[in-house]
Order: C-alpha cells, then structure tokens, then sequence
C-alpha cells in the first residue's frame, strides 16, 4: 500500500508545507517525483539547498542577492540619492517592471503590525536609518503597501527621517490604470479626487 | 535584483516543472523556501532524494513501495486468487478507501494509447501474465479508466487472459452514488439503464 511508505509520506508533508499547497496536491507534486528519473529529484534537490545556501541579504538594501553588494547597488546607473521604501523583495520586482525607477531601494522585511507582535526593531529600519546618515540622500519613497500597516509604517519613518532634512515621498493613491470606475470602492475614489491633477 | 540570481532562478526553475504549478506560483514557493530556516530548505532536499531513492515497483504487482514485496501483497489477509487491475498506483488508494477488495492489484503504470506511442510493450503486461501463469489466480477484475484508452487495454488484456480459463471482470458502469440525474451524461445514463439490477 502506498500510505504506509515512510519516504513518500515525509515528501508529500515537505510538499505541503509550502504556502497554497494543499494535501491533495502536495500527493501529486510528490507522484510526479517518483515517475520522474532519479536526477531529477537530485536536481531539484540541489537547487534548494543552492538557492537557501547562496542567497542572503544584500548588505546595504537588504533585498535577496548571491553577492556581497546586491547588483542595483552597485550599479553606477543608479541614483544613489533616491530611497524607494518596500516591504517585500518581491516589491522590487515590480518596480523593476515599470522601468521608471532610477533610484534604489530599501527593504524592510514586513510593516508595523502590533497585531503580529512585529514592531519597528523586527524590520530593517536601522539598517535604513545607517544609510541615511551619509548624507547623500536627497529623497525616500515610502512604497510599503497601502493597507492600515503599510501606512503606520509609513509614518513611522517619516517621522524618523523628516528632523534629518530629507524629503519623503509617498506612492500616490487613485484608481488603477484600465479599471472600471463603477467598481473602484469609495476609499480609493474619494483619494483620486483628492489627488486630481488639472489637464 | 532578484531577476539575476542564479540560483533562485534555478529554484523557481524546478519548481516550475512540477505538474500544474505555473511560472508565478513557482516564484512563490522559491521565496518561501528563502524565507525559512536553512534546516527547512535541507529536509526537503533530504526528503526528495530519500523518497526517489527508496520507493521503487513492487517486484509483484509493480506498485510503489520502499519494501523488496509490498506490504497487500506480502499480506496473509489477502486472496492472492482475484486480482484488480489499474492504470496508476494511486488507483489503489482510491480502491483501499473502499475497504471493499480484499484481494491484490496489479499496477500497468498507464494505458496503450497509440496517439501517445505507448503499446502493451510499454505497460506492465507482461508482469501480469508471469503472475497468472502460476495456476493460482481466479478472476482478473479490470479496473482501467472509464476511457477509450482504458477500455481498448481492458479488451486487449481479456482477450489474453481469457484462453487461460481465468474469468475477466470488469468495473460496472453507472450513475455515481450521490449524484443529480439531470446533470448525468447520456452515455453513462445509457449504461446505467442497460446494467440495471432487480430491486
């Protein structure tokens, strides 16, 4: 019988341990192991212990690299003197997307969120603040996500950075390029009025 | 970036080619493997090479087992004279929920289906008949998928077994337990008038 193999058993329970994956599909993810050649499962294996060997924190933006020094930071392309705030490295890459951004970012590895028992010593802040006191900085973008933590740390830092002579941005608020206005909730449309712009 | 790390992309790349798992939810499940601790990231790797390095066929009914014989058919419990023939081991699964069969199985690893290439050379056919010919088997109960291909190795393999003396059964076809008549397609409707039983 297939539910007493102790091995089958440990790999459908490391399957679905991952975020989303159900019981279900964790015993199929593990089947497709099994039907597979066995380099495949060695493959696999060696890229997980690869990536969470190699990988780390970039030193000055914390975002996820293999290098010392992650390669934004590095860049000469990039303007030093703009701070673009996120919670997630997975932020960057959006920002990335847009091509619009020349600057760098910080990361701070989650918000304030007193709920979760995360307050402002569990994120990066420091890590921000020590970049901060080279002077070089002329603006930061605070783009954690617009939710009730997202703004609290937001304005958490500001109130950190704003005594130090440097100006803080925040993204703006307003409906979603290609979105149907009859659905745009009343929050978010009462926030494009706000911010309207003449044409 | 995040887009340049080699090893990463590797990860995402591994995970990506699991069964129904997409380029976006690949990238999920990498970070989260970065997100916990590296002893998390080792078990898995542990777990992946351990299960595809012990769970091989049964050397009798080609099921998947860490043991030389599995555990059914190393079972005294078990009538080594009826055995149920299915497509895929995980079909025993479905059959041992049943706890209804008290038999052995017997495992094709798939189905001949001629667009795919796959002939009776390619399933576990010839295993089968090594078992039947020992002279102690009674009754080959057919258990292949309700397909056109399922149904084409059903014949295929009755036609075998049948100038053997030993009887071929096969799944009765029917209105699923629980289902709603008006929604039942015709084929299976027609089949469960034809095959229908006295009260």
């Amino acid at each position: 019988m297939v539910n007493n193999i102790v091995s089958l058993n440990e790999l459908i329970n490391q399957f679905a341990r991952l975020p989303g994956i159900g019981k279900k599909t964790a015993q199929r993810l593990a089947f497709s192991i099994l039907e597979q050649p066995p380099e495949r499962a060695k493959q696999f294996a060696e890229a997980l212990i690869n990536a969470r060997e190699k990988i780390h924190f970039c030193k000055v933006c914390q975002c996820l690299t293999d290098l010392d020094v992650c390669s934004i930071c590095s860049s000469e392309q990039r303007d030093k003197g703009v701070i673009c705030v996120v919670e997630d490295p997975k932020d960057i890459m959006a920002f990335e997307r847009t091509r619009e951004f020349s600057g760098v970012y910080h990361v701070l590895h989650g918000v304030i969120s007193p709920l979760d028992n995360v307050g402002p010593d569990d994120l990066k802040i420091k890590e921000l603040m020590a970049r901060l006191a080279g002077g070089e900085v002329r603006e930061i973008i605070m783009a954690t996500n617009p939710t009730v933590e997202g703004e609290a740390t937001a304005s958490y830092i500001s109130r950190l950075v704003k005594p130090m002579g440097i100006k803080v941005t925040r993204l703006a608020y307003g409906v979603p390029v290609g979105a149907d206005l009859q659905y745009a909730d009343e929050y978010t449309l009462a926030r494009a009025l706000e911010g309207r712009n003449e044409i």
